[in-house]
């Protein structure tokens, strides 16, 4: 079974359905159909408040136009070092903000912490032309760790960016899992606490190809149709993206498979934590789980057929598992087995 | 009936199936899967030549990429004013090549001729730093004013561009037109011509998002993936994109759907040319007609729910009309018989 | 003798000794010295108008700098198809504007002409995303056929610009030169026709090297500080770009040169005019010549040791001659007498 | 006395003499003068080895286009995270080189360490498209906290690049102070170890503003030409880039006026360790000193007249000095006066 990542999964059958109910007739191109403007009620009642919706194909393309849409290319952009944007998009962000600039600010667990921002910003030279000017934070939820930002890690990471004018902008790849794990409302993770545009993903999560960049401040959103459109990132058959999001968002099937996810992701770390010799590098708050295992237990993890990172750095031991909406217990059972088997 | 655009269509039942299909059980992303290698096996057996194959979710980012990988950002590409890239992408080429210029080369029904390339790259300044430099050629085929280019037309541009050593790219978003209505090989219409690179359309065709860049010169190539990667165009589920080419190229079913769609654009020309009043911009060889009709005429058409759209510009009387792989032949009749009914 | 441009001259002593002046001492750097803040304020006084002034090293700088400021990327620029900025500086406008586009109206002797740009941009897709959007008019003044613009001209323009929301920029690379020939105040040909920025140009008519870009609307003028460190146009040692300018504008030095300059294209032209065969191809307004000469004159004069650019085109005898502030006027008489002598 | 930094300085009256020389009569713009020749030769001299040559204005410039050149649009650049290129030029490499990465790799007194880069390098991906890929070193010599590479320090680093296909670049705004201080050839410091293109400046040693792209490795400078055009720092009267860097060239202006600085420094350094409570951050080697004093001291100082910076950070009372070709033995003498003074 594969555990190497949640992109590794196909499609949910909601999804697919709702693909193909869509494929018949004709339809206006480039979001003028209706499954376009469903989805954008579903997102002002999800987070309970009147907002902007972008779809697109890439988390990737989310990230980097929501991005863009806050910055100015001698715009410095706050993030982790483990930050997705910074490690895994080949410099996409730049190439979108045309050169703005991403300043790592370490962080335990994967997060960033407000009082860390608030000082590397005061040195910064905000208003001196010599310097990229503070612009915006971007942060992953759940993080590239595994963890998550509560409600009160964000208010203060918000208080931060209102007092520097910073955007404040959410890479929620797998926001789901972050929502479904704190156990709030999606309000409570994002504008309440001062978000100003969330990647909302569903790839991840069982779509085929759909993210939502999320605009609560309408204003923020004035320019990224155009960019949308200049990258090459306007479906003409748009309903197809809007038809996916649909289904996602209809009867909480987004959260339902989160919830899936996270559970077997609490089973399997509960399961390898009694593995002599495992030890867990970051708490497990999500889908995501970092661990190390003796040699004799990956080798024979891979023998017996379980996929999964082993995760590039000096320590050898360390893997990434990944659960997802499709994780079945029986898999997570059997790898369990195999890891005290092979070490026993 | 809706004759306003091929990408009001939805998808193609085999399309849709493939989707389908694709969408169980776990493959490992970014295109290392099954369905990807056969798709690019299809590719080299089509153009019978080896070949690299990109593929992405839109025409934009197809032809932007592949122009990106012909062109430093101080070069220029020689395009028809009404080329697609020219007026319709809201700048994408520019952005993707980092600022290279567009340079219209104006040409009878929507085409560009070798010869007045020819002058213009002559006068460019090619070597001197004061002036943009001549680097690629980009044509559409089929045609913005749904012409084609013919073998021969494209072996002249295709000498021009090797003795200029400019590279030559063909936005192919409706290539399959331009193959139907030819009726020769892919490869005459393309590296046999001394085509480098071409954006292979599907999506205006019956895919839901799915183009494919291929290249013949596999060392023209080699900065693609970086580039489609950075430009957030590379899907983490690829195999739902190649999953669509897969079915698209399966059985011809490319051919046979733009056949039907070009036989459908005859019979409407043919048809409008019985109308009192009726002339026609372009002579009509693929699924695009741009027909003048009288005011009566366009009014009672869209009185009776035609959808088309007026073309911009000077001439109030000037329509386009598009026709696809679902356009039914009874749409066509009534479409003709309202004209005809309105203006008697 | 060399007419062949204007840059082809030394500098003038005035300047020259007002940069040794400055070279002594100590001062801050990037800008914060005395001599800047001079030059500020004779600029608000020689265009009776608050203004903000970036002083930068070349022509091409200041307009990439003015239009960046001006237009967002995905914005379209209307200027002249000669436009410098469109065909002599490889593309340094779309690269500061992150692959804006410059869009050509033609128009008589190098000019735009009001009515036309009006046009264009009336069906240039305003508010859509699939066109680049109208953003700001460029034009050159003199011109790069050797003409001006009257304030008349530039009141009709600057109407169109006011009317569609587009910024209105001049290249002033030869300002004076339009000045000194239209003989109306600076401002007649700038804010008061509704100019937003002009580059100020300085090199041409005398300087080693130094251009101001100066802005009416300070809100405008917001960004290009940063963009100018970005580009790597912001001098450390500040006063040296001030102190040529401050010589520049001290006692008319800018406007006497240019006068001279006038003065000697008037005379070679008179001249030229009564030679057998002789055409000029635009009126002669400020320090260029565009004139057609017989091959035998041509190549005598070339024989006598005047350089002057045979002008690139399907027009062998077109020929471009330039004036500056160091032609001596024994040299245009000797110009006049050896084409006489040839021809004869 | 003003030690805030060697770009607080004006000319030396050698260089200004040069830019008065060659103001008079005319030249062909742009580099094709026969000052432009001359040093050209120069260089090649200076380094015994052949080099392309390109003049700019600003360090800024340099920089950026020299990256720009070595580097594509996803590549890294390796570099210190106190770098000039990384801290101080508004991210104007990254404009350049259309958003390149630039990659912070730590080290003690402001270096770079060759086992360092190795390292990162090893876990950066190369090869796959999901991360930037390894391009290009950058370094600055001397470096931003005043001390050098010595030739062995660079050949261990030219040894990684050439091991991991890296170009090494070289800011060398400072070059003249570390060749003063290391004395050896200047071949020693680049080409024999392994670098590709320098940044050599001449404005903070006593230019008015010059500075020189050399590259060893002609092929690496093929698009320089280009980029510098598009970039707008290619100078029309290009000739007084060239008379500066013609004098300061000249009888070794340029290590004359960087050993005296070097001096200077070095004496002021002596000097002030002998004020109680004063502490050294780095080892002084070239012209900059970071030094703790007591803050009596550091306000008496300013009191007394003398500028400097008090350098950003935590630590309040550490600044930064920077001497000069001009500055005055006796100012030096005073500066430690004082300070002594004041703390006594």
């Amino acid at each position: 079974m594969n555990f190497a990542s949640d992109n590794t999964t196909g499609a949910h059958p909601r999804i697919v359905a709702a693909v193909a109910a869509a494929a018949g007739g004709r339809a206006m191109p480039y979001g003028n159909d209706e499954i376009t403007r469903r989805v954008e009620r579903r997102f002002a009642e999800l987070f309970e408040h009147d907002c902007s919706v972008f779809l697109v194909g890439t988390g990737t393309a989310a990230n980097s136009l929501a991005l863009a849409a806050l910055v100015p290319p001698w715009g410095a952009v706050y993030c982790h070092p483990e930050g997705h944007i910074n490690t895994d998009e080949c410099g996409a962000p730049e190439f979108y903000m045309a050169g703005a600039k991403l300043v790592a600010v370490p962080g335990a667990n994967g997060k960033l912490a407000a009082r860390d921002i608030d000082q590397v910003v005061s040195f910064a030279g905000a208003g001196s032309v010599h310097h990229v000017q503070p612009a915006a934070v971007s942060l992953t939820q759940a993080t590239e760790a595994g963890t998550i930002y509560r409600a009160d890690d964000l208010g203060a990471i918000g208080e931060v960016c209102r007092r520097h004018k910073l955007g404040l902008h959410v890479d929620g790849a797998r926001f789901a899992n972050a929502v479904a794990s704190a156990n709030v409302a999606p309000a409570d993770l994002t504008w309440r606490a001062g978000v100003d545009v969330i990647s909302f993903g569903a790839t991840k999560n069982g779509a085929i190809a759909a993210e939502a960049i999320v605009v609560f401040d309408k204003e923020k959103a004035e320019t990224i149709g155009f960019r949308r459109k200049r990258a090459g990132q306007l479906w003409s058959k748009h309903r197809f993206l809007a038809a996916q999001l649909d289904a996602y968002l209809a009867d909480d099937l987004w959260l339902t498979s989160a919830r899936h996810a996270n559970a077997m992701a609490r089973r399997l770390a509960d399961g390898l934590a009694r593995v002599p010799g495992a030890s867990f590098r970051d708490p497990v708050e999500a889908n995501e789980i970092f661990v190390r295992l003796p040699e004799k237990a990956l080798q024979g993890l891979e023998h017996d057929g379980f996929v999964f990172y082993r995760w590039p750095g000096a320590d050898a031991r360390l893997i990434r598992l990944v659960t997802a909406y499709d994780t079945a217990a029986a898999d997570v059972e059997g790898f369990v087995a195999s890891a005290l088997r092979h070490v026993g």
